[in-house]
Formats: structure tokens, sequence, C-alpha cells
């Protein structure tokens, strides 16, 4: 069987006035798009313009929930109880879930934002929660999860369909974890670069970590890549390209997990 | 047939740590809750407790949404678009209505809150987007309008379920409109005269104007009560005990319009 | 005596992660910058930022106080009663007024934003809530005022330096009042043309209207060009230049009113 | 020397249509007021009428400043640089300062909030944040810091006047620190048995802990009492009568320090 893969990008970003990201242009280059929800960023009628966006393009649509903190584009840590995280989440979900089924599309997958992604990454608390809050919402949606990470464990053993996600243009540590954006080449930005590692991640399973070290992914369904960055289209163009070229099929993971 | 009329209240309308009104109290008084749903008040796990709350006390539930102004409890006219309008509207259902399908009950009703209810009662723009809303999100919920309002008509033309609502402790003007809550008497405390008020509404489709007119009702599916003043339980309670003593079926409108 | 005049921009009109506008580019061709105070746009972050960035630039710094609509960019009427009104002003200005002093730099001016600036310009219940503003938190403020408005009387009758505005990029009707930015022809981008119309108005006082009447001004102290268009520093620069080369001193307002 | 100490509370904590709190009952009986500024509670139009209700009573008003959070009400951490929670700190002291200003009785104080207070205890990233903030806006303000706390000296070292607090009315283990309010315990809510603490700690700078061992404090100048609890007013009364009966002068902490 041909091996499958889905891209992703985090798109509709912006708020209100705040226009940010390349969105119709990087859509027809990725399969599954991890829409705000006015939390972190996304505001109602961006929300609606977004979804509409990715039906034209054909592309699934998720929920990209986050911390209730604009001002830091929920990239802080917050200390939110489970419930409270829990709960955060069944409202961004339900909010973007009315959009996508005004749109006649419905909803593919739930993927946390930020600092909500890495607190359910790393703790059980929160992958609990987040958990929780998609089973909640609708048992049948796709949870994303960081690859090699417990939450996507658990995931899979409360039922639910688990993406697990690996990120072509981040480098990673040998231990599995994203190095930090905030380090230089955190984020890798040659297109070229980023596909070759999409191609690897997508046939091998695998990842050349920062210190030379070879990190094998024990599932990987999707890959992510940025809409923010600035050749983050031509970043999308030359995955998809290559990903296709070396006879991956290029599909929404709501179709294959 | 025996005359059948619901009594509804706005509930959930702390925030954070902010708490008002009277929800546990007033619950077994009413029929249909209007819930916040985080835009003038209401936050998720209010959201969560509130539907909670209502299931186990038989309550039908309805998403309460409002302009986005926490500062002013909604209560402010604010210069939306239509197009916004209709976002923020199916943004807040979407929201509530993921709570309800969480708790397995499901959303009855569209009830708009404040600055927003009177924008719809007033303008076709603000009813437009109401509408829209309402059907974008399940053309299956009840639409709750002021009675005699224009909005109730192109609700019904719309094709939607449509509860005319009246205010039992409100006055009214001879028009029909509603004495303005900032004016002495607009709102009417003494709740023998409240329950005596809202037996004659749901009797006769009348009610007594400030300047002694009677204006009468097209049609009049469900009387609202407040929740947050001083003797909202007493109202409610004596409100219900009137109805169900003149015969009246007290139950929730989802269930005979 | 040489013609003195004020260029003025809104900048500082990011939010967090949402970065929009050129300030640093725009900074070398204006003399006073309206600074967001978080209401409608801007965060501490970004107000301390831009104070900084104005101070290496010898600009002026003035608080750009907004409705509390961050969804809407400030740009939805809000109907708020004139102590709601007074006190959000006197809130974001105190807070700008301290990134200032932390600046060494003190604050120059008040300008409301967006339809707050025209309810002051429309409405006396409005026009007195800013005056009040200003004086409470300091009365020898230069306050903004849209040139021939009521409240740039209302200013003075109060005591207060008053800046009278002209929007050099924006174009107006025969009665003074300015065309709508939703408006085709409301925003002129021609860089020349803004030119032109910022020395008639600086040296006559004078401005053609869309039916070609001549509006002129009863008083003119500053010219306000927009930061956040595509060509905004071109159009700053350009007006600047032509001012200058009209032999019209570009200067602070706090110098000369 | 007579022994003098200052009582504070928390006011002006609710936020909007949310009113929290016991205001205007507690005023007669503390001497410094800790004014929300916006972020966790307190809207401008309540920071405006706090700050006039101290007046009054001739309480001193300090900055009460907390995380951008007001789900949370500023208790739940978030992960702010050091330049974030230095900014929102300059922010929001400069709003109520304003506020102060516009009264005639300027600020006498800042207090950090909540999660933040904690963090700025806890860590010297978020105390350097803090102190710098306080000299950023005015360094002869008073810095309220948690007795026995690192950063009640480093604000000393810093030049700053420091108000070592301690709390009557909450629990401490015996290394100083004080006991969750969400233990059985953490919070005293017995009038008399908060009074006579209070005296203890006035007198003899200490607080018996809950293993009962006994902490002495290297300094105390403040007593806070919360102003939020079932019996808060009797609690303050109860604690001024008896530091009075005592022969300790109850005065504003910035006549002192």
């Amino acid at each position: 069987m041909k091996t499958k893969i889905d891209i992703n990008c985090d798109l509709g970003e912006g708020f209100g006035n705040f226009k940010i990201g390349h969105d119709a242009e990087i859509m027809p280059f990725i399969t599954s798009a991890n829409i705000a929800c006015g939390f972190h960023a996304g505001d109602p009628v961006a929300m609606s313009q977004t979804v509409e966006l990715a039906k034209r393009n054909g592309v699934a649509v998720g929920a990209h929930p986050g911390f209730p903190d604009l001002m830091g584009f929920g990239r802080r840590y917050m200390n939110l109880s489970r419930e409270e995280a829990r709960d955060i989440i069944i409202y961004q979900t339900g909010a973007l879930k009315a959009f996508a089924n005004a749109a006649d599309i419905g909803l593919q997958h739930v993927k946390p934002h930020g600092a909500l992604y890495n607190a359910a990454a790393e703790s059980e608390v929160f992958a609990n929660a987040v958990i929780e809050a998609v089973c909640a919402v609708d048992s049948k949606f796709v949870l994303f999860a960081l690859a090699n990470s417990r939450m996507a464990e658990m995931g899979a053993e409360a039922g639910l369909r688990v993406a697990c996600e690996v990120f072509a243009d981040r480098a990673y540590n040998s231990d599995g974890s994203l190095v930090s954006r905030n380090v230089v080449g955190g984020v890798i930005e040659d297109a070229k670069l980023v596909a070759e590692r999409a191609v690897l991640m997508a046939k091998e399973r695998e990842v050349i970590a920062v210190d030379g070290q070879t990190v094998t992914f024990d599932d990987l369904h999707t890959i992510c890549v940025h809409g923010d960055t600035l050749n983050a289209v031509e970043i999308a163009k030359c995955t998809k390209e290559a990903l296709l070229g070396a006879g991956i099929g290029v599909v929404p993971v709501g179709t294959f997990v």
C-alpha cells in the first residue's frame, strides 16, 4: 500500500484588523488546516472566512484551541486546572465546529496550539484535559499529538483516532523533543532542506537531531509546516512536491487514521 | 387544549471569579435557561457547570450570545456589521452547543442578550444577522424574539421556530416596547405583581402599559424573569405557581412551538 | 513669523504577536506620534518600545485612546456613558504617560482614536468626556480635535491647548467632515497629491472637497498621515519634504500651540 | 517610639457589572487600599470610584497590578518574560496613578496581585521586573513585598522604600511561606483569631506556623486583611481595634517606611 501523509498548517491566525500569514497562498499545498479559535488568535469573522477558504481548496479543517492569552499569542504557559483546560478546549472547538457545519464540511481534527500543545505533550493533566475535551465534543474527531509523546498513547488508549505529528521545519533534540523556536537554528527556513526532512520523515519515520543522532518515530501521520514565516508558501510548495515526487500520497489525515 | 407557556431566565452570567445570580435556587422554577456564552459574561467553566445544573433540573438550555463587551455586560450598543454580528452569534452558539452536547441534552434555543437583543428587535440588519446565524448553526433551534417585533415575523418567514417573548418583570410602553431599565419603575420587583402580570400575559396575551393602555401580543410563548435581582428566586417561584394555579402548562418552549 | 505645522501619525498599533505599520521607517518624517494604549491596539511592551522609538527620533508622543474593542480596532461606535468614556480615556492616557515618563520625555498630547474620535467630533457628551479626561490627567496636555469641530471650541473654552487637526490623505465633504474610509476615494494614496494637499492646508488653511468646493479651516495646527497604508512611508516623506520646501516649519505641535 | 503598622486590603476588584467585596464598609478599618488595575479585575470606572472612596476615608491608595488573566482573576501563573512582566506593571500602575492624580491624592504604593505577587516572591526574574517597573514609574513609591522574601531585600538594594507584608488571615508554613488558600485552614476566618495574630505580628514580629513553630519576621510594616470573604468587615474592624487597643499606631505605610 502506498504511504500516505498529511500536511497541516496553522491558519486563520489574525484577529480583527490584524492580519498575519499567507492563508490563501498556502492552502493549495496543504491537506489539513488548524484554525485559530479566538483565544490566542482568530476572531469569528476570520474563522468563518478561513473555513470557507479551506473548503474551496478541499482542505480539511480542525480546531486549534489555545490558552486565553491573545497578548502572548498562546505561547506563554498558563497554570490552568484540568477542568479549566478541558472547558476552554470544548468551548473553542465547539465554536469552530459551528463554522465548519455552517460551511457543510464538518470538523476533522483538534490540535492544541502553542504552549497548550507543549503542556499536553509534557503533562498528563493537560493531556487528559485535551482528550476529555475531544471526547466531549465528538469522539470521532482526530486528535493531533506530538509523535512519540505520551499523549499520543493516551489518546489511543481513550479510543480516539490519533494523528502523530512531526515538524519538518523545526530542529529536533535527540530525545525527540523540539528545539525551542528561540534558539538559533530552532526554526529551519531553507525550503529545500525542509522538504528533504519531510520526505525522510514520511518514508523512514526518522529525523536527524541537532547532535547528529537519528530520532525514530513510533508512528507518523501528519507533517506541520508553518504559515507565518517569510517563505512559508515556498516551504509548503516544496514540501508537497517533494513528497509527491517521492511517491507518497498527500491526503487529509482523517482519511487514513 | 391547555394553554402552555415557557418561563425563561438568563443564567450563567458570572465570569471566572465573579459570581452573580442565584442559578441553583432559580432553576426549579423555570423551564428554559439562557446561558451566557463568554462575550458579555460566562466563561467556559461556568458554561459547563450551568449546562449541567440545567440538566439536573430538567430545564432546556439555550445560547445567550451578546456583544463582545464584558466591561459593559453586553448592554452597550456596538455598531457591528451584519457579517460581524452573524459570526459572533455563530461562534457563541457553537461554543454553548458543544457543552450541551457534552451533557447529552442538546440546545433548544438562541436568545440574543442585552443590547444585541434590542438591536435585533429594532434593526433589520441585526435581525437578519441573528436569523442567519441560527440557520447556520441549526435551523431546528428555537429563536427567541420580542413579541410583536418585526424580528419575530422575519424569523418565521425564514422558516425558524420562533418563541415570542414577553417580560413579566419589566414595564411596557403602549407601543409594546420595554420601558428602559434605567427609568424608575422600569423593572418591577414586587413578586406578586410580576406573577399577576405573567398570568394575564399567558391567558389573555395582554399587558397593561405604563400609560394604562392595554398592549395585545400577536403571539406569546415564553415569559422572561430575571435571575440577578434581589428577590429573583421569589419572583420566579411566585410566577410559576401563579401560572400553574391558573391552569396553564409550564413547559420548555421547544415542546410546543 | 514663519508658519509652523505638526505632522502626526498613529503608531504602535500592533498587539502582542500581531505587528502592523511601518513605525521605524515613518518616524523620521513625523513630529508627533499618537500611540495606541491597549484598548483598540497596543500592548504594554509595544507601548514601551514605541515610546523609545519616538524618543530616539525626537518625535513627541501622545496618547491615542480608543474604545475597548480590540476585535473591531476601535472603529465601531460603542454607546458608552460620559463617565465610562471619560474613565477609559484617563486609564489609557495614564498608562501611556507612565511609559513616557519612564523614557524621560513626558506626554505631549491626547488624540482619541477611530470611532471615539468621531464620536467626540459629533457629540457633546463624548467631547466633554474627552476634555474632562485630559483635564483630569494633566491640563497642560495638548488636545487634538478635528479642525472646525465643536470639540475644538469646547477644548479651548475649557482652557486646554488645542491642536486643530486635518487629514491630508482623506477626502473631505464640503461641510468639513471626512468622507468615510469605506467610500472609494475616501483615502488618498497618491503621495504627491497628499503632499500637495498638505501644503495647501498649511499655507492657506484650505482643502478642496469632493464636490469641488473649498473648505476653509478656522485654525489648523497638525496634519495627520496614516501609518498603516502600503505607501505610508513615501506619503510621510513627500509630505514633510513638500512642507519644508514651501518654507513651512515642521515641528511638534506642543512647541507652538 | 510608638510601634506603627499599616492595614492593607485589596479593593476595587469588581469588573463592569460584576461587583464583589465590601469596599465601602471596609474602608474605615484600613489604612492602605490596593486597587485592581484592569488586568485581573477592576475597570476604569471602578478604579475611579474606588480611588474616590479611599480619598473620602483618608486611606492611601496603591496599584495592585496582576497578570492579564481576567478569567482566572490573576491567580494562575503565566510564563511572562521579565520585559513583559515589567511592562504590564508599568502600564497598570500608570493607569491607576492617573486616577489618583485626578483625585489629588497621588499613589502611595505598588503591590503585585495573586500569582504575580507569588512569582515575585519566588523568582528573581519577576522580582526584578516588579522593581524595575516601580523605579520606572516613580522611585518614591513604596513597594509591598512578602516579609522575609528575597524580593524585600532586592527592593531595598534598588533604593526603593519597601513595606514588608504579612497576612493575618492566612496560615503560615514554618519556612515563612503561606499555606495555599486551597488547603483547609489556609484562610483563617475567625475574626478574633485574626486580630490576635495581627497583634502578635505587629508587636513581636512573629507568627505561629501550622506545625507550631514560631516564624520570626526580619521586618514588618503592613498587615493584609482580605476584603472578599464573608466576614471581611468584621475581621478588619476587629484587627484595627485590637491593634489600637495594644497601643500600636495604625497609619498608612507611606508615613513611616
